[in-house]
């Protein structure tokens, strides 16, 4: 494990928003239909669960650049987060996108 | 986020997994060397990484086709398991690798 | 990359399977609508995507037990080919499902 | 499969590039030892495994978030083409990387 507190929570928020992301996408949204699968908002869903997947991978390994990964993932969370407030009854998403794009905007810095 | 206990413990075991194999492999093993990057040692890890990686995916989809995924997931983390108890100074990374096993035998049932 | 040609053969055939899964499932399936976008048809499309590509990856790593994986691999193919013949318009991801199962059982035995 | 026949070219070249360097980390550098499992360039060959992956990923779901994705695969093709180069013997991986970087500075323009 990280031996950096920061980096573990980030690696933490990033796994949270994952797997929020791909189980509401999976769950909720197909289960839910209209607007939940209207193609855009779904594809920021699938979008959102791999880059946090990937910026934890990033992470784990060890590498510097991971800071490039965490600040292309703030940018999808960003987004997701966006289209999950517009579409409603999303709240657990919105919630994990935010923070995990707070997380990574400072791991990026 | 899956509605089954059982099965939401299985993601956290496998993604507990998932995190100290690939750091483990990346920092502790590369950093000491000898064993520890022997090929099949690594691969081993780095394999038990993306088999409990892809488990967790599986069940976050939602699909009863994660049996089959965890019970291949169960034969690596048991390879991965026995190969770290041989390199030795492996605790953690036996440790959750017999975790995540037990763990997926119980789903693959 | 790998020296066995089989294996090499399978890899692209995995490799194939998950980007059409992924692709259709993200445009023809989510633009679609109706049918293609029934929860167990969806998740079926985005497990076997997840399921080809870490087949991929476990070959790539060039462990033996890649064996597992391609066995669990094959049946979520098998079953992803069944889903979309049923909602039919679906030729392109049941020729590359059933493609990979295929090459999958020959790997796994 | 994506229509644009640049995102296709863009999609080919980062499954090559993952391919490449996920298995001459597993094979080549892991079998010859030395500076090729040196830790910052063997980390390296696993972090650009992972963002070609991740990148072409995002490209097959047809989001145009993309962008960031591709942004952050540049960089770290660039990373680990540069170590390839200076560990020597690795020339695969540094046309691969190099193929890589170019394309996804492109899709990310």
């Amino acid at each position: 494990m990280p031996t950096n507190p920061d980096m573990q929570a980030c690696i933490d928020v990033c796994l949270r928003c994952y797997q929020t992301c791909l189980s509401m996408a999976s769950t909720h949204c197909l289960e839910t239909g209209g607007k939940h699968v209207e193609p855009e908002h779904f594809r920021l869903m699938m979008a959102c669960a791999e880059s946090c997947r990937s910026s934890a991978h990033l992470m784990l390994i060890g590498t510097a650049l991971h800071k490039h990964q965490c600040s292309a993932c703030a940018e999808v969370c960003a987004a997701c987060a966006a289209s999950c407030e517009e579409v409603g009854d999303m709240d657990a998403c919105v919630q994990a996108c935010r923070a995990c794009e707070a997380s990574c905007r400072k791991m990026a810095a």
